[in-house]
């Protein structure tokens, strides 16, 4: 199984609710790897102050992990941009795409957008190519992954089938596995969690901090008083309350009451921020566990890399073996070297 | 300086007159690097028989420089796809080129309906990118190419200056070197010569071959008779009389009866085969000389192969060094080695 993150800081609910917490149930079934995905940066960020930040944001994002339950000795944690193998199957798989294919993908026009650029960067339209490389180099047989990159698992599946048509079986064709909640929705109500938005809470949020951010939110904005009946639908206090608050009873109690007008926002949120820290407890405690043992976070990622390198390196010997490209090499070398000794 | 060619086959008149005679002629002035650009034949044709044609086309195509006048002792001949750094650099360079500006660019349209491709392969709109990261990785200076690759290395001039100005000055911008006769029309009267319309002199091709391609050339359609007067402008056969032919005398003489209806197609023709026989003779004697040395071409490879590594090793250093990726990866192990060490 493989998964991941680009680095670009702290997770938030978001991140939770549609990848991590299905990370963690699945380490028990499979062999986990996750990928520090620094080079997808790249693809809206090239600019040096944003590599600056990798190294930092990889290891906020690492003990995230760690705190949100993945656990460091059944996992491969691994820096992309320190497996060398990834750049030369990504140029291979850059053969097997159409540019139209890849434009059809509404994704990278979002990404496009939200990153404020006027032209599509070349690279950032070979994003899931480069996803695709990330998936097939340590061979992964599932995907975990949010909403909007199921298509890119999708292009996944048709690269691996391509390639092993082209050139007989290499890889396995990945499954994807969509998050319970695909999506979720931000504090501010906004269609999507996300850091650019400024509507987040990070699993690392202080409990002060959850209180202060949820009694921020967005609610029923028809609702101007507390005996005013209200709409849960759609109420982001609510789906958060659904999510995260596993006393079913006391959420549906908030529910009745607010429909008919007797329980106030204030009160309503109250027990969401109590439900969101009794949730985020475990994880402070798994945090701060693991951020006393100095350097541990870098020699996960260290012996993770280390790790995919190995894994990478195999998979390269194949590629090379069923494309022939390496026999290209080889059949030069070895003339040339026959050569030599008759000399 | 750098140039080079995909091992596509043997090359022809046309290769010579676009860039094989420039390229001896600088070697005496130049470092020169020639690249055997096969990553660029999986561009259009990325199947397996095409990557099985490689290592013999490679081995025929060295042959033709050698037989052209590249100096071995003074030449670095390599093989792409075994110089493990043009896979970074080209997912590098990815991010600092917009798909309008590629789409902008004539040949690329032009090589996808020639090899009747339906829609753009990924890869064959990177083709200039990576032909950017080859010309970079080893710092060339001066790139002398046929005409219609001058637009690519317009385009590496803005990588480096995009690369330069985000991460520091790493690379030289390339000057371009346009041959003298930038496209030789074919034998066919069509503009270009070219393998695939079956129009082509090769350098290798033997004394009586030549003469019977120079025997069904295209002349001036309107000549039905020898004593009718004929155009000399934009007829192959004098356009080759006039590259090839150094005796120029005899070619204004011939030029002269031509326009006159004083000379037969077939006299001008037999003085063309003899001039172009005369002009490949010392390339015949080369490439004879060349192939009865076994193995040489396949160590000439090897050997620049090994040299450009080296270079690439350099380079790539100083690419993570001022972009900090490689910054990113260090700082990761060093706090990884520093906790290992105090446990």
């Amino acid at each position: 199984m493989l998964t991941g993150d680009r680095p670009t800081g702290r997770l938030h609910l978001g991140h939770y609710v549609g990848s991590l917490q299905n990370r963690v149930k699945l380490q028990d079934q499979y062999e986990c790897f996750f990928i520090i995905a620094d080079l997808h940066t790249l693809t809206t960020r090239p600019e040096k102050s944003a590599i600056q930040e990798i190294a930092g944001n990889a290891r906020e994002m690492v003990l995230d992990y760690l705190a949100a339950g993945v656990d460091p000795d059944r996992s491969t944690v691994y820096l992309q941009s320190a497996v060398p193998e990834i750049y030369e199957l990504n140029l291979l798989f850059e053969m097997l795409v159409t540019v139209p294919r890849l434009q059809r993908l509404p994704s990278l026009k979002d990404m496009a957008r939200s990153a404020n650029l006027q032209e599509m960067p070349f690279g950032l339209l070979g994003y899931p190519i480069l996803q695709s490389g990330d998936i097939l180099l340590p061979r992964a047989h599932l995907v975990p992954v949010g909403k909007d990159n199921e298509a890119h698992v999708e292009l996944t599946r048709e690269i691996a089938r391509r390639f092993n048509n082209l050139y007989g079986e290499v890889f396995p064709i990945p499954r994807v596995l969509v998050g319970d909640v695909p999506t979720l929705v931000g504090t501010d109500g906004k269609a999507k969690m996300s850091k650019s938005l400024n509507n987040t809470i990070y699993l690392s949020d202080k409990a002060q901090e959850v209180e202060k951010k949820v009694r921020g939110m967005f609610t029923d904005p028809n609702r101007v008083r507390a005996d005013v009946p209200g709409t849960v639908e759609g109420n982001p206090v609510f789906i958060y309350h659904r999510i995260f608050n596993p006393n079913t009873a006391e959420v549906a109690e908030l529910e009745d009451r607010y429909r008919s007008g007797t329980v106030g926002d204030v009160e309503v949120k109250e027990r969401l921020a109590e439900a969101l820290n009794r949730f985020l407890d475990p994880l402070r405690e798994r945090r701060a566990a693991y951020e006393a043992e100095k350097g541990l976070v870098d020699r996960i990622i260290l012996e993770g890399t280390m790790r995919v390198r190995e894994e990478a390196r195999k998979t390269l010997t194949e590629v090379r073996k069923a494309t022939g490209l390496g026999g290209v090499w080889n059949s030069i070398r070895r003339k040339a070297e026959k050569a030599a000794r008759q000399e």
